[in-house]
């Protein structure tokens, strides 16, 4: 770790922002949260999580409606839909102190090489892949159903120290009571990622089903399989070889999951923008590319997209 | 024709055997309704079309709720959905003349080789591929839109004659003011029907959306064009090359209908069974029994098959 206690910022604390940011405080670390709409509810009531795993925590954090009131990070964790991160760009780097890491806790594709040129150079830019199962319940209040694991890759920085930058980060993580792995490859983690959240999350929308009965019934099965097999095959043409048997293995382990709501199906419900373009536009953009077609995921996609433009012109 | 004038019978009076029969009478056709659910409607009030194309059309009619009740039809026309063909069979043979003559007026593959083996031999079967936009408004009352024509096909009966018999159907359709092709091949004129079945029926349900929206967002635009070309594509694996530029003609008839839901949309909405078998289950056995994989066609199937079970069980 640093020297001292380092100091992190969440930006956006809704689900995954609130979850790790109050694990991160509860272990005594010292954590800033920037918060929009519920600012005024966690700065009176502090932040809650429901957790079906630790029980319920809650504790009063140190909350902020603008980023120039809160003091310099150096790790800055951000939550947020990966739709709003051109607008958050200017929040992180008036957060970030000299030589911070910033982590996108984000799924899909292309959401670092988007940030970057807005960060400042002297900033370690990371990915995080959170394997967890947590919603929103109302301002400052979470639901924790299951899992929390989260991986980190190295996406880009100054110089050298990558590997140091890595270790620190899934420390600190552990420090928290979270399983955290340092990947050597941020492409391939991403990648791994997508084998759960293209099919659960757009099938959620698409089909208005949670992942109990997507798991429970013969035709989403398949096509939840069918959906795994093209993410590995579109993460082999772009050079990523999973390892084998990884979408059995996520498939087993979100039948022996609670019932689930992915988080583009809350997206949906409350008429926000769907995160299409990093969950479906670049993984299917970059197989491309490679000269690889996915017929089935170009399909979810382009049903989502009609589906999402609708709900947002509603 | 025959000689006199053709008794006609219709089977299941929906939007399609509503129509068709009533185009018939008011033709001066004998005409015989079977209905089940509509009969004391139709008894007391006759049936009503109002058409967009031909105004306003009002008959009393021949309406049955027994097949035994029936005079011996020479032709019989089924306009009821796939799904109950099975019982519908019993019904046909026991309104059918000897040597009479039964159209399918229904979607999908594998509906004529469903019914044939509970026909009497005696009996010609013919497949009808109906392009029209129609639904039911209430019990006798049909709502027309647009179009109309009626392409038939031979399928199967007792020995030489299927030219004069096709020939005869078409002759029927024309003299009651309905335009009607001989096609040489029935499994050809089924998969061009399935060109507009496949992409609207189950979008209309997958999306709940009718044709005007679809056709007016480039994700859906795009999503029912690869969807054509699929069904071009097994069309061909089978031995069928569509005429060129097929798929394209039908995207842009579909563009100048009026705003128009398909019937697997009314069927989904009223809690019928989907008729999925017949318009996605048999095209994609059929293909790849042909060697031909379908991933679109098979990914809509699946999610249908998931949609359908489910508004079953609700």
């Amino acid at each position: 770790m640093d020297s001292g206690n380092p100091r992190i910022g969440i930006i956006g604390s809704g689900a995954i922002g609130g979850f790790y940011g109050l694990m991160l405080a509860r272990a005594g670390f010292d954590v800033h949260f920037l918060l929009r709409s519920e600012f005024s509810a966690v700065q009176a009531n502090g932040l809650t999580v429901n957790s079906d795993v630790h029980g319920q925590l809650h504790m009063k954090v140190q909350a902020y409606a603008n980023a120039a009131d809160m003091p310099p990070c150096d790790w800055l964790l951000v939550g947020a839909k990966a739709t709003s991160n051109a607008e958050l760009a200017p929040l992180i780097v008036q957060a970030a102190a000299a030589g911070a890491k910033v982590v996108l806790l984000q799924n899909g594709l292309g959401v670092e090489e988007q940030l970057r040129p807005a960060l400042r150079p002297d900033l370690h830019l990371l990915g995080g892949l959170c394997f967890i199962c947590v919603n929103r319940e109302a301002p400052g209040v979470i639901r924790h159903q299951a899992l929390g694991a989260v991986n980190l890759g190295y996406h880009s920085g100054p110089g050298e120290g990558a590997g140091a930058v890595l270790e620190q980060g899934a420390a600190l993580f552990r420090a928290a009571g979270v399983d955290s792995q340092a990947m050597d490859n941020l492409g391939q983690a991403r990648w791994q990622k997508l084998v759960w959240n293209v099919p659960y999350n757009g099938l959620s929308v698409l089909l208005q089903a949670s992942t109990t009965p997507l798991m429970s019934d013969p035709s989403s099965r398949d096509l939840v399989r069918a959906l795994m097999a093209e993410v590995v095959q579109g993460a082999s043409a772009c050079g990523h070889v999973l390892p084998d048997g990884y979408a059995e293995h996520l498939f087993r382990v979100t039948e022996q999951m609670p019932d689930y709501w992915p988080s583009m199906y809350h997206d949906h419900a409350q008429q926000r923008p769907l995160e299409l373009q990093a969950i479906y536009g670049e993984p299917l953009a970059r197989a491309r590319e490679a000269g690889c077609s996915l017929p089935r995921i170009e399909a979810l996609y382009q049903a989502l997209a009609f589906i999402d433009r609708r709900n947002q012109q509603s």
